[in-house]
This record gives C-alpha cells, structure tokens and sequence, in this order.
C-alpha cells in the first residue's frame, strides 16, 4: 500500500453548476479525511465557490497531489490533458452512465475514494501522442492527445488524399474521410466507431484506422509508438488536424501532421479490484447481445 | 555489417521435385561463395539428392548458420517452427507469388541471396506463441506457432461457445465458429480474413479474432504478449484447437487452451532495403483499388 | 379481421418432455376458444400425449389451418419448412429470450394467441430457397432453406475455393471458410455473424456473405432473387453444402450448388402491433449500447 | 434489335475544354452515321463550340433521342440528374479509369458507340431516390439522388445524433458522423466506403449505412424502397442533408429528412455483354488480392 495523500485538487465538468452539492460533499468528505482541498479554477468560478483555494492546473501540480475529477470521459480528457506533465494523479467520478476512464459511479463515490486517498488502489499510467503540423518547415500547431489525432477531409470536400509514413519508411496512401491515430485510450472511443480495434492500455502502440477510406482491401494497422508517424495532406481542401478535439482547420497540400509518443503519461487511479476488461464488457456490451 | 556467413542448409517446399534444378543453381552458388553447403534431410529425399549432407532439423541447427528456403509461406512457417528454437537465421526464396515471409523472388534469388550470405542483410526477429491444451489439470497436447493459435468448433456443430480470461482476469465469453490468437505475423493471415487489424512485427502483442461471432458488439482486441491467454471450451462438441494448423480435435468441455509469448524467436534475413510497409502494399494490395 | 381459424396443430421443441405443461394449457386455451386441437406426432411422441390426434406434417397441411409452435427459432426452423409446402400458417412461441421468428414471449402466450385465432393478427410471407448438389449432370442432393443455403471448406482443409455464377453470368472467385447465401430471414442468422448486412423481409434478394475471405476487398453483395445462383467447388476436399444446416459433406471438385427462390413461402402470423424493427432493435441490441 | 437513333446530345465533363478534341471526334463519327448532333449548353460554352446547337437540358430532353457524356462518374451522376425526368438514355464514356457507371473506355469508343446508335446494346434502368428537408411541417429543400442522401454532423461538432423511421414504423435512433441512404447505384459509392454490402442495380431496396455509428451492433439494413424513409435530426448543431452531394447544411433540431424510390428513373445504354459484374471485379478489384 502506498502512502496516502494530502492535498487534494477537485475538478468539476465545464458546467459544473447542476454539480455543485456533490462537490461540496466530496470536499467536506475529503477535509473529514484530513485532506487539505482546493477547487480547480474554473470550476470554483462556475459554481461561485469561494471556501476553498481556486488553482489553475499548474498550481495544482505543484500543490496537490491528487485530483478527483467528477464529470464524463470528456471532463477528464480535457484535465488530464493539462495535469499530464504535472504527474499528478486522477480519479475519475462519473454522474451518467460509467465512462472508459470516468469508473467510479456517483453512487459509490464514497466508498470507492476512501481507500484510495488512504492508499490503497490501483494505479495505472496511460500513454499520450503529441505532436503538430508543419508548414513549409515551421511548426504552426502543437498538440497533445490522450485519445487521438484526427486528419479529416473538409465540410465541403468529398474526401481528403493522405500521404502516411512512420519514420524514414512510406506506408501507403489513402482516400478516405479521413484518418485516426489513436492512442490505446483513444481505441476504444472514436476509433473503435470507424471500425478499429481495441488496444489495452499496456501495448506500446498507435492504431491507424482510416474512417470511410475509398479503398476497399483497407485494414487498421497497430504502429509501435517507438517512432513518428507522419501525415501529409496531399488533396483535399480545407481539410483539419484535430488533437483531442481540439483543431487546426484549413490545412493546405503539403501540409504534414506529425505526431509520436509522449515522454508524459496520465495516471490514473482505481478502486482495488478494477478491471479493464469489465469496464469493456459493461461499456461495450462487448461480446453480448445474440445473433 | 555482420560476418559473412559459413554453412548454409538448404529447404525446399515439401514437393520439392519440381524445383530440383532450381535448388541446385542455389546450392551450387553457395558453393562458389565458398560456404559449406547441407540439405534438409526431407528436401534430400523428396529429390533424392545425395552430393550434400542431409541433416535433420536438429543437426541443422548444431552445424549450419543460415538456413535458405525455397517455397511459399506454408514451407516457410513448417521449418521456421522447427529451428526457431536453434536460433537459425532464414532467408526466404519464393517461386509463386511473394509471401509475407518468403520475400525474395525466384527471379532475383542469386542478386539478393549474395549480399545477404556476405553479412549485408536487414535482421528481424518474430515473435512465437507457445501452449498447449490442459484437460483435467494435465497438459495433453503441446504447441508453438508463428502465426496463430484458433480454437474452432466441430464440423457438425454450429458454434463453440469460449471463455477468454487473460493472467487471472476474465475477458470475455463468446459464441461463434472460433477464435483466432494470432501474434503480429499472423496478423495478416487467417486474423486478417476473419476480419482482424495487421500488427507490426515490432508489436509486444497478440490480437483475439473472433470467426463469426454470434455477438454483434464484438471487435478484435491486442493484448500484451506478457501474459498467458487462456480459452476454455464452454459448449460445443468436437471442437479444436490448432497452432499454425496443427491441430488436436475432439475438444471436451472445460478443457482449456493455453498461450503465451514463447521465449524462442524466430530470425528472419532480408535483403537490405526491404521494407515491412512495401510488403503489405504488394501483398493485400493495400490501399489499392477505389471506390 | 379474417376468419377465425378451426383447427389448430400444436408442435414443440425436439425436447418437449419439459415444456408438456405449458402445451397443455395452450391444448385446453385452444379446445376452450372452439378449436379442434391436434398435436404433432413427434411432439405427442416425446410427451407421451394421447388425448389428441398426433399429425405427420403433410396431415396437418391437409387437416389443420394453423400451427401453434412452442420453442425457439431453430424448432420454428424445422417445421416451417416441413409445412411451407401445405401453405399453413405459423404462431411461434418462445419459452427463453425472444427468437426472431418465435415472437410471442411465453409469458404472454394466452393473451397474444387469443385474438390470432380469431383472426386478428397480422400476416407475413417470408422467401425460401430451394436447391440442391449436382454432380456429373446429376442432381444428388435437394434442400429446401428458410435461413440459408452455406457452402463451407472441409474440417482438415484451411479453406474451400469457389466460383460464383448468377444466372449465365460469371461473378467472381473466391478462396474462403465458406460462402453463406442467405434470405431475409437468414441475414439475421449466421449471415449476421458473418458480416452481411440486414436484408427487410419484404426485399426480393439474396445476399452472399463470404465466411473469412482471404481476400480483403471483398463485401457481401445483395442479388435479386429472380436468378439461380451456382456455386461450383474449383478446389478444397471434403466441402460441404448446407440448407438450413442440413448437409451434405464430401464435395468434390466441379460439384455445383444451384439455389433459387423458392416459390413456396412461410406464412407467419403476428399479434397486432408486431414490429420487424422492434424484434431487431431487441434481438441485436441494435443501434444500443454505445462508444 | 431496337430501332437506330436519330438525334445525339454530347455532354462532356466541366473542364471539357482538355477533351475537346475527343468531343470533335464523337461529333464528327455521330454525324457521319447520319445522326444530328447537338451539344450541351455548358460543355459548348466551356469548349466555345459553335458548329451545333447548344441545348439546356431540357431542350435535349424534347429534341434528343440519346446523350453521350464523356468524363467521370461525377459528370454523369450530374447530367443524368437533370436527363431522368426526361426520359433520355445515357452512354457513359471514360477517359481515366473506367467508372461504375461510364463503362466505355475512351480508346474503344468507336466501337461501342457504333453498334449502340445503331440500336444494338443493353438498356439498364437505375432507381433515383427523391425527397427534402422538412422544418416545422414545410418543405423548405427539395432534392434528388440517384447515389445517395447522406446526413452528416457538422464540422465542429463531434456527431449527430438520428432518429430513423419507415413509413409509419420507428426503426432506430442512431449517434455517429452521418448516415447514408443509398440507391443500388450509390451501393458502390460512399456507402461501400462506410461499410456497407453491395446491392445489385435490380434490388427495389434502399441500404442505410451508418458513417462511423457510436454503437458496436450497427449493421447496415436493406430496405423495401416502397415506403419513405424519414430521418430527424435529433441532436448536433450545424449538420447537413446532401442529395448526390447537393448540400443543405444548417439543419436544425427537429428537422426531417425524407426520402423514397422517384418514379423517375435512369436508362443506361451498355454495349451488347455488358456485365455489371465484371465491372464490380475490375473496379472493386473485387474477390482479388490475396491473403
């Protein structure tokens, strides 16, 4: 068992209002522990919090050393994505329905952080992709993705032709809406919709799933993460590079998206007895359901 | 670059007959080149080649350095599975059509082989699966595959219904004609048809490939080759669990089959500038093909 | 509103011995709403019932004008196409979860049966196809499939090659497990699992759904069932050909399997308000369950 | 034999100026065989062609008797929108790589056009697809498709969330990046891209294919094109209706989408052994490439 923590960070979803009273009970639950707690900023300011210290995600790092983020996949994505470098660790606490990385319920919080916040959990550290695009030489984005990059065609273009290499090597090119490198995290989100394969979070791998590709002997292929891959836009007008949902729109031919494994990873906490393969068979309802 | 090679056995495809006179234009080559040259005792006999020593698969792998194979995939991954555990290197020469692993071509056999014989070569290790099948607590068939372990059900039945666990944790029950296990080289066999992802040779992986599943929501899944697969015969009479098709039948209920990365390798050689990518593209034809 | 019906054949699954009470009460329910009740033979033979007429099939077609059959989809299977010919319709009703053509939930039976025999309910045809195994010019095997006709590779052989003709026109070739040819009814089946797509009762096609092709370009095609579809054996000992799981193994090479619509249909009856979608959106889980 | 053609329209591609010698040539052969010759009003303009008549396509409607198109299947999915509510039949010539539906190749046009004028050659008819978008009970776009209506999420958004009904009966709510409606002929456009089956051209059946769904148990559905189909947008800013690629994007919640077979159909002119199946092959590279 690990030592237990100290000074926790609560990060509640962008419109944490509807939210407030189960923050506030985790807090008081937290203090009650002999925590010290601080609200992330944002959240403090959309719930008008002011009892307790408000942090920006750095301040976090350097203070806190755990955060307990209530919220959807989608508020933890984004958090992770700003504490990542600060090594802090996360606990996910989900109000709907259990997401991928979100896997404590609301119902059970209680129960769940206890033994974590004394120690006792499973940890588990996820890898991330960064990168960016390149223009004639210059880097004029920079990215870091927990689940993937998307390189996606134009509202206005029937496709987008995309160039891919992995390091000094040329793999193919592709016609397609577009294309997906996900992370192991992210193969079970928007890659696993296009038709790619699941990766469990201990494989050193990326996976390249192209979304309706005009060719038809396609197939995802599984990249170890050793090395860059690199996507240029070779046709396509106004087509985008997304990191995480978050864009660069209007790429121009020639323009190369660029992305490899990140020297930093997420960690993730779980209560004892966690299993990735249950939050699978319960998300998915994989490998149930009958023909 | 590496030392050049010294004694070099020869493979032919199990008819190998027909490609008599190509076999000799090779060992005869080898010879000028100043290496020792031996035979496969079976090649030897199917051609009844007497001029050259005829070992066994064993003795091959106590006295020669380089094992040259001239056939298709099928050859290949029959001696691959022998001398993987004598740490032989092979090169692969291919008559029909190119294969995944027999990459150079009949045509091109003498320009490749050359540099290749003198230490000018691009090395690549594959992974092994080894395993067997345990009934009642006692190990009654043993395996080791470079492509795939399938567990499929019986001629007469209409599915077999699995339990997957992985390490000590349950993945996942399934009904369907099979599963496929298959290590990144047989990714892009039988998994491929059944509908699974290519894994790069340098993947730590295996990939589950379900044959028609009965469920709709299933979707291959990697997972770490760090850990034991273990698939138990749920339901479904005479079904079988083969390792790169050899196969022991007449499952029973609760046997179980299982796997795990083998310690063994098996090391490939191939002529300098070859090119993973550039083998799929010509293979599955690869990105090729529109819509 | 049709005409109430008069006499009613009661058939349950192979293993009736364990649902005798539950046919009982639907004999009285039927006896007590006036109609001559009579019971199939093999069912009275499993259930050692001599309170009412045991039936052949081909009786019942001559005697009764309703089959009221207890068990799932395979039970169903079985009898529709032994009474399709006698034009008799079906009421299927299903003890475990819900079949795709056994749409009455037993718990539901007396309520949902009731005003079926009264002539309240709505009706459905469903296509069947009717083939057989030529050899030499001769035809050695006939089938008749409500689900699907599958042409499969041998239990030794890693694969069967087949060629595929519709009408005079050549289609493709094809190297496979097998090939499904299925109806509406079957595309929810085996097809299903295959990868085929969802064919509506009411389409007049055929689909083809290849079982793990080694091609990768492949997609199933949907063909209008207006035309004989030929499937000639090119290569693969010991292939088999099933109609509805009906089989005959041992093909040889140049064996072809001819299929046509058939033009004997399956009439079911459904309560009021019965829904194909509703029977999907539950049965698959379709379009449930989320990413 | 049908009867000879008197009077020819020749279409040619947006950018027809790089093919105006090509055009001169057809013109010229078709003159010579005694037809009259006008040209359509765009490809005059854009070739500055003045020797014929510049006819709209309603003109050649009312004064021609046959259209020749030269270019892609992009040119003729255009022309043969605007010709199908008049009834004329369309010879598809292709200067690139033959498509699906522009099945002549430019260096054998001679040939084929030949015997076609003549009245030699097999008449094919293609469904259209004919529907709108509906907001708050009025129709305020109108379109028609003989590939294919697609609904897509917009391009800030991450999906949209559909609602599917046929004629009276729901079908299925549905989250992804779009779904396609396809004719037989759009089968083998985007929606073979998105994964679905092929639908041969005499199938009376739409197919709806989702674009990336967010649930793993989707499967494309063939649908009876008898009743209309109606798709709401349930949730997803800024998504998009598109009839063959004719775009109303800005839809709002709440707004409908409906769609089924248009009495108006397209006549196709091949030459005599035409095969739609060996254009599948050949364009699909269908059943080729090899595992």
């Amino acid at each position: 068992m690990s030592t237990r923590f100290r000074h926790a960070a609560v990060v509640g979803k962008y419109q944490a209002q509807g939210i407030r009273p189960m923050l506030e009970s985790i807090v008081q639950f937290l203090e009650r522990e002999g925590l010290e707690v601080s609200l992330e900023r944002d959240t403090a300011l959309n719930t008008d919090w002011t009892d307790n210290d408000a942090l920006t995600p750095a301040e976090m790092g350097q203070r806190c050393d755990i955060a307990v983020v209530v919220g959807g996949d989608g508020t933890m994505l984004g958090i992770a994505r700003e504490l990542a470098p600060h090594n802090l660790p996360l606990v996910g606490i989900n109000q709907g329905r259990l997401g991928f990385i979100t896997d404590v319920r609301a119902s059970d919080w209680a129960d769940a952080l206890g033994p974590i916040i004394r120690g006792d959990y499973e940890e588990e550290r996820r890898a991330m992709i960064e990168g960016g695009v390149w223009r004639d030489g210059e880097c004029i984005f920079e990215g870091l993705a927990l689940n993937d990059v998307v390189v996606g065609r134009g509202a206005t273009s029937s496709m987008v032709e995309l160039r891919v290499d992995v390091g000094a090597e040329f793999v193919a090119n592709l016609r397609a809406d577009g294309l997906i490198v996900a992370s192991p995290t992210g193969s079970t989100a928007y890659a696993l919709s296009a038709g790619g394969p699941i990766l469990h979070p201990a494989i050193a791998g990326l996976v390249l799933v192209p979304i309706a590709s005009h060719t038809l002997s396609n197939r995802p292929i599984v990249l170890p993460d050793s090395q860059e891959v690199q996507i240029t836009i070779v046709n396509g007008k106004d087509s985008s590079a997304s990191f995480d949902m978050h864009s660069l729109a209007s790429l121009l031919h020639g323009d190369q998206v660029r992305m490899k494994r990140s020297a930093t990873t997420v960690r993730f906490l779980h209560p004892r007895g966690w299993s990735y393969y249950a939050t699978l068979r319960r998300k998915l309802r994989w490998y149930e359901g009958v023909v």
